[in-house]
């Protein structure tokens, strides 16, 4: 109840602190009877992991999955699929001067207030190294997806002012994981790099923007009138660590179109009713319409800088906190398969759930 | 399980069509013992319901709240609160037409492909009416809140591209309701007022934004990895009727931010301990951090419109769907209370599950 | 949250004191297209209302269902299907002596200590007048059980000492609803109505043993490890009113036997392969085996007897309680449909489950 | 979804199969704050661990709990409490013989029915093993009610014809661990210990009762309607492996009570208003009295045995079952800390629960 599980019928318990023994999850729901490539799974866990180029953080750890239950002879049981990933030594004592010390814009303060203490070491459990268990769920919830032809791609958009003005129809999604930030556009790509090392040099941050499309979702996904299918993405993405906006569809630039403008026509093609045009995003009233889905989130610039900042200690008295270590300049290419995750999370659940809309 | 159930541990469903014999719903895990001001939820009620002015929808229909359990002697029983809203006489014959057609970026397209029938009366479970038990649900989640002293305020930001450019800290909260389009800065009501009535006359609908800010909630509300507070406020707007995106604090804007600019210094004043910017948007980490916490929602233009549009009808053959009969050319300032009780939900719920994280 | 709500995917929530406006229900989660025939429901209703022969309570209300929402044209929509019971004009007053005082084995004083308040009128939440709106949603999820060739078959075993001592297999099911205490053996019937009679001058109660069988489930129903068949059976039957024990199968008497005059061994027959005794009651490892589930529910004697009784009032001090009204000697003949009615739930919700299971 | 968490806010949720990797589990939801012994959380597994007496399974592995996450520095942080227990090498070819045959009155056949594969390794997923897991969760929940001064106590009453007909106030509870059976009464536990070697070299089992207590639990847990706190109890009871029956209070023996004799008469004393008598096993109403809470759990006998039995396998084919390996001859002993345990859970679930009842 205390908020550590994600999904009603493919159900993911996450749990571990960034630098505890180990980081893990249970996935209870997952049918019975279904090849699992580990090796694939692995893969994904490799796409999130640090030290994939030289433009994002410098350690070179391998996150190892073991699987502890629920799989036997390559086959999912039915029973709960328990994983672990294990810490590498790492240096907590690295962590000893943020003991008191409340970092701006992290969530040392607010985990202190809500639970009177917290892990200091490496951000504990507020840290985005939790996302991992949530690539490996994700990469579970994929082989179900895959099954049903249910493609999903993320890619980065944008960072800081750097964007791409292509629609993603327009876009080499193979291009995607062979660029070291993730973006299909290769020239765009080069000025974001420009733009990270820039930033890097003058020890700041930097957002950006995720954009994700689902390709092959059947209609009729979504349970209305709370669990609409964008709600339950919209809260899949706005869990992941340092999102600050999510739109679906024509999103926030809806608002300045009008009806008429923004309406999706339907029409009967070969392949049965479709729309014209798809600024819904795949979704109306709630429920999937067989058209692609497709979605932005924002991700805010990365909190720890290399600058020095003003902040408090746990007495509230002022100090200077220094910027040190190796950090990421921006954390968005690796969060592309974090977002890919929470998606085939979302829609593995809702496929589960429409399997029993008109039985 | 079907999506009809909003919170966890103040749960609401939700019930209803919208030419049925009544809409309602159950809110249950209201602690007993609480005053309840049945005038104050009806008032509520009445700023949702339709004919407000002469820019909205033209009927006048009343919706009165009955309550059937829950409550004795003017207070809560601790037992479920069970309410309705009678329909009033309303003529579905209205609606004959629309019953093997399916409207243009409605949801009749999806109800159908899922459930395999629809109530095509007036929408049926996928119209705007539902939201009516919504605001009543939100209405008792506020009177746990005003207890605590806890605030939440609405208002139209934009509609079509008229949009305010003023900070809310810079805006006079008292004139929203007594703007007929609940905009509280006077220069763009006037221009938003133009815009609805110039749209009205080409039988055309317009979007918009609502900013919502909450004030006065203590740091440590929710539930992190995944029921983060601000996870659990998008989902809570995404799921109205016509959202199509969300964002906390600086949003999207955050994107082009570098983390120097970004980030919100801790400081000490008499309070204790406070942020000097509030860019976070009161939550860090999915915890409430003691700041305001403050959102934009993004409202499509509704998708009825007066002007003929090309469509399919149920056996996939090419209709021309003529625009009749009346209706809101933007719903936005309706939406206001409907937000602020979404917000209400889930504030609350969030106050209840964070009781027990240290006990 | 508060515990008003039963099952995962077939999720019925109720509401409503005894005397209130009205108790009710909301099913959310029944799939769409189903014909809903409302007399048979109500027919279930009346099996439970007070008044049905010269042996149970006295009074002659009707319970009459009306639906809210959720069907259209006698089919279901697959949106929540709301539903109220009115109260009948109630003399409130007839409790006003109870508004202080804590009857003996009844639920005032916890219902006090929990909530700081109670409903004194009619037991309010804690009265068998809640049963009502279980045995709608009952109904409800035996329109889904009936069409898979599910039946679910309760009666009355014992009353007080009197028992029947044959099989369920050699007694006719069609006498049960023809029997006033609803005990399909004739002679021991007889028995039943003797004591009651004679319990009835005494101004005394009784308890009773009910007896149910599920026939028709196929084999594969049930959650291990929690959510195991007859641990929700168990939870279902122990919720209802004056319950105080559960056992399925063999149950108590296993404890005496031996493992190999326990077992049940498996066999082929033409229809496949079953067991050729079945002491496990349909459930093995907590999944059904295509057997007869079969359980028995203990009923205590009604708590409200015609005899003075000390007890205390709110302030501690001792008070005699006067025995008066009118009351049922025993609940059980009326308490069978009741347990049919969260049989049936309880079943319905499982078969919903177990689609997903190796999808 | 699958029924592997059990509780709504202190939530457990269990994976592992019985020769897998590991078993394990998540607690969600435990407070922040809290000291954790370690030692004695094992000390609870070794109670439950196979070997501990001459009488039961001859094996002598030691489980050992490894904490992954939810600690740090000996308290509880608030985040997901992650926990395995490795398996030891085991003979996994032991079980070869078992793949295709289903054991009478085993889970063999409902797994492969409902699953269409099991882990046929010891049981797999149905194993009691799985219970270990539950123990240190168990004991988890308990650290909760120590603080609160909640004590759960159980013991074995009988075993297969053998009983205690003494109440339980009238037992030693000191002397449950030092008994074999832990069966507190001297000379009951003689006869017990005769039977099962007797039974042992019968190569037949033994069933049982498991009597436990829960003293000092305040007046309020339980969630009415449906989540009364002895209905949770009673789910929680037949969630065990082997469970065929539960009773709480006077249970199955109320039945042939009048009203005049069950009925528990409140008086002052010095201490409140409490009850003279205690035939509602402390909960009325579905939420605690503040008396002590009883109840009774049956348990079958063990469903492998050292005889030869029929039975078919997989094709249907009629095969002869030996009897072989070494197996308790009763589980009812070390079943007693699982009892606990599950006990623990439910209690401390409804602690957290009840907190929020009238804030």
């Amino acid at each position: 109840m205390s908020g550590n599980s994600f999904g009603r019928l493919l159900r993911f318990t996450s749990f571990g602190e960034s630098h505890g023994y180990a980081i893990g999850g249970v996935i209870d729901g997952f049918p019975a009877g279904h090849e699992i490539d580990l090796k694939l799974i692995q893969s994904q866990l490799d796409r999130r992991r640090p030290g994939q180029s030289d433009l994002v953080s410098k350690r070179n750890e391998t996150d190892k999955l073991e699987i502890l239950s629920g799989i036997l002879d390559g086959k999912s049981l039915g029973s709960p699929i328990g994983f672990i990933i294990k810490s590498k030594d790492s240096q907590s004592s690295d962590y000893d001067h943020l003991e008191n010390v409340y970092r701006p814009s992290h969530a040392d303060f607010t985990y202190e207030m809500k639970y009177g203490m917290r892990d200091h070491r490496g951000g504990g459990r507020s840290s985005a190294r939790e996302t991992a268990s949530r690539v490996v769920a994700g990469a579970f919830a994929n082989i179900l997806l895959r099954e049903k032809k249910i493609k999903i791609t993320a890619y980065v958009e944008q960072i800081g002012e750097v964007c791409i003005n292509k629609e993603y129809k327009h876009l080499e999604f193979n291009r995607i994981d062979k660029s070291q930030v993730r973006c299909p556009d290769v020239e765009i790509e080069q000025q974001m790099v420009e733009l990270i090392k820039k930033t890097a040099i003058e020890g700041d941050s930097l957002g950006g923007v995720i954009f994700c499309v689902v390709e092959g979702v059947p209609a009729g996904l979504g349970e209305p009138v709370f669990d609409k299918l964008h709600a339950d993405l919209a809260k899949a993405m706005m869990s992941i660590n340092a999102v600050k906006g999510f739109e679906i569809g024509s999103g926030f630039s809806s608002v300045s179109m009008k009806g008429s403008e923004h309406n999706d026509v339907f029409e009967t093609t070969e392949s049965g009713i479709s729309t014209t045009t798809n600024r819904s995003g795949g979704i109306q009233g709630g429920i999937s319409n067989g058209e692609d889905i497709y979605f932005r989130v924002a991700f805010k610039p990365v909190a720890t800088i290399m600058l020095d900042q003003n902040t408090v200690d746990k007495n509230g008295n002022p100090v200077v906190l220094k910027g040190k270590g190796r950090h990421d300049v921006t954390v968005v290419p690796r969060a592309v398969p974090i977002v890919e995750a929470m998606a085939a999370l979302t829609i593995a659940d809702h496929l589960l759930q429409n399997e029993i809309s008109k039985i």
